[in-house]
């Protein structure tokens, strides 16, 4: 490399697709801070406080809640590695991409999988588990809570029972789902789960939340085989994120100030206002989309707050729209995935995105890209739907 | 949680443990940059060309080159459990901490594994590895380059020439090394390598560059069995990170913003003026340590110029000195691992943090906690002895 690249200089973009969302200013400040080293006093107490957030918002008083110093997905990895021995059966119930993922991630474990099918954008009911429970005396069960592939949420507290009863372990994916909606690790009895840093806690890619439960975190002590992974090896994880302190991998400790600001920004917030604001956003945003003719891919009595993965309409052109959302806009969606590859667009309302001025923006924008595109509809009528669905029942 | 915990208001530190290190401010503003999408055009760019600068630093031509997305203990698993598959063989070179761990993380991957060992702080002769490599016949020779746990520095030239004799692939940690000296990836014949941001790149912990052999490539692509952990497959991460950008996991926007800028910063300063730096800085340390009776734990033909491991002296407290450093100087220092602990300092001049000012800090604050603690030497030695050192032999 004779040249250099050119100065950082990254596009002002918002982020409305299914993550990274948009990132609170405070946030992006607190990476700044200047860094400290992993065993100092001063980053211990820090890491303890941010369990505490994460218990907080986890709704759970398991000790082991702290943060995997990796994305999301090496959340996922580090509950199926830790649980699973060669050879241990395994139900993951797969909806959409991130249940297939899971399949894949299981196997790799060593995990003899039993995969338990729904068509995209529906959810599981009890019923759908029964037999296949019976069939695989099954160690673990994983489900997706909130698939950002489909926008379809997942129902977990009759789903729970019926996997304790049968004597496994329930894992769940919250990547999309916390900070967004409610995530009852304790009440809905969730033995391991895992979440992402980049989505409705609006911090940048690069952590994931996870918390064990006592029963699963003793089942990774009981294990007779080592876990896969060093690096995810909980108990490891659990000395350097107990009491006791134990070095084992350096802290990501910018990041870390990142995720302990975005906690503090939601509980300073409150939870239950944070959960209302994402409903209201999402609702707004449904309204507004239906008035111009566009459909939510999910079944729309399991449509996720913040991330509505919707229908491209007939006769539009997928990478047009969401080039001019973005190169005239600024304004960033997502594509679809897998099956809905070309035919679903994902607009994220997630933590410090889900905001009206957002919701209006977007489908301001759409409506003019849709016009150049021949679509009919009534212009302007999405706004006014969002609009009427802010101002309320009284309006109507 | 009812209270919420304080707000974010880190103490300023000066980092001269074994990392993370230093970092540079222009690196802490990088992290603070307005967050893009993870398939924005904008941020593969910026992915290429972070790629570029690491094949610079790394001495390589490698396509494969780029950073996990997670810490340096993670750039070592994902080179082992890419190239092992279960009943290979593997020869681990130990002689500290990191070398120990690799022996742990190759086990794990259900290598087959040999340990060829040397005292803490010696480093490894061709002669000591011939009789294993004839009887293990490796499928992989691991080796650490800078032993963080000792300050030893392994010559790499020879040892990799004996390693391929044997047909097997070369395989080094280089996370304390890079940045910091010269990392010869395509000269040294070596088939896969890591390191971690947050040693002589000055960038916060987090990232963990890599490199791939078009060799060790192959023998991904040709395993048996899938590579055991999905987030650090580089089969599919050479897709991410290749001309097909096929999505796998969420990359850490932010953090790759603050490697980019640090990548930047030292090939604006030009490898070889960082290399003499550290070298330079390394040597007035050294004699100012010698000045007030302080040797090197490890052999004094092999110390690394970033990581300084010295013997405690008699009669002092580890914990009252490095106590002292950090809370009335601000300076933080490591202590020993495992052998070492207790007995030996770890001090770090790497990257950012290797200048002529740190060290006379440095020194100046020991003497001050030595003669608080009745260690006889000559005060005001060790800076005479550093500026000597630093004004050029035309001085003595």
């Amino acid at each position: 490399m004779s040249e250099l690249p050119p100065p950082l200089n990254p596009p002002v973009r918002l982020l409305m697709g299914p993550g990274p969302s948009e990132i609170h200013p405070r946030v992006l400040r607190a990476l700044a801070a200047n860094t400290v080293g992993h065993l100092d006093p001063y980053y211990l107490s820090l890491m303890s406080d941010m369990q505490g957030m994460l218990r907080t918002l986890f709704r759970t008083q398991n000790p082991m809640t702290m943060a995997i110093s990796a994305t999301g997905s090496a959340g996922m990895e580090s509950t199926v590695v830790n649980l699973i021995e060669p050879g241990d059966s395994m139900i993951v119930c797969v909806n959409g991409v991130f249940g297939e993922r899971m399949v894949d991630v299981a196997g790799r474990a060593g995990a003899n999988v039993t995969r338990v099918d729904r068509p995209w954008g529906e959810v599981f009911e009890p019923s759908h588990l029964k037999e296949a429970l019976a069939k695989a005396k099954p160690k673990v069960v994983g489900i997706v809570m909130a698939e950002t592939s489909t926008g379809a949420l997942q129902p977990l507290d009759e789903i729970s029972n019926l996997v304790h009863d049968a004597g496994a372990l329930f894992l769940v994916d919250a990547v999309t789902a916390l900070g967004g909606m409610p995530v009852e690790v304790d009440k809905w009895k969730i033995d391991a789960i895992y979440s992402g840093s980049q989505k409705c806690l609006s911090c940048p890619p690069g952590l994931a939340p996870a918390s064990f439960s006592p029963a699963a975190l003793e089942v990774v002590l009981q294990r007779k085989t080592k876990v896969q992974s060093w690096y995810l090896d909980v108990s490891m994880l659990a000395k350097y994120w107990g009491q006791e302190r134990v070095y084992h991998h350096t802290g990501p400790i910018n990041m870390t100030y990142g995720l302990y600001e975005a906690l503090r920004i939601i509980l300073e917030e409150g939870q239950e206002q944070a959960f209302e604001r994402h409903a209201s956003n999402h609702r707004a945003l449904k309204a507004g989309l239906a008035a111009i003719g566009i459909r939510y891919a999910s079944n729309e009595a399991h449509t996720l707050p913040m991330l509505n993965a919707v229908h491209i309409p007939d006769g539009i052109d997928d990478m047009k729209v969401r080039g001019a959302l973005l190169n005239r806009f600024g304004i960033e969606i997502g594509g679809g995935l897998g099956a809905y590859k070309g035919k679903v667009w994902r607009v994220g309302l997630m933590g410090h995105g889900s905001r009206q001025g957002n919701v209006l923006a977007f489908l301001g924008a759409l409506e003019q890209l849709l016009a150049e595109q021949g679509h009919k509809f009534e212009h302007g009528a999405s706004i006014a739907a969002a609009n009427a669905e802010y101002a309320g029942p009284k309006s109507r």
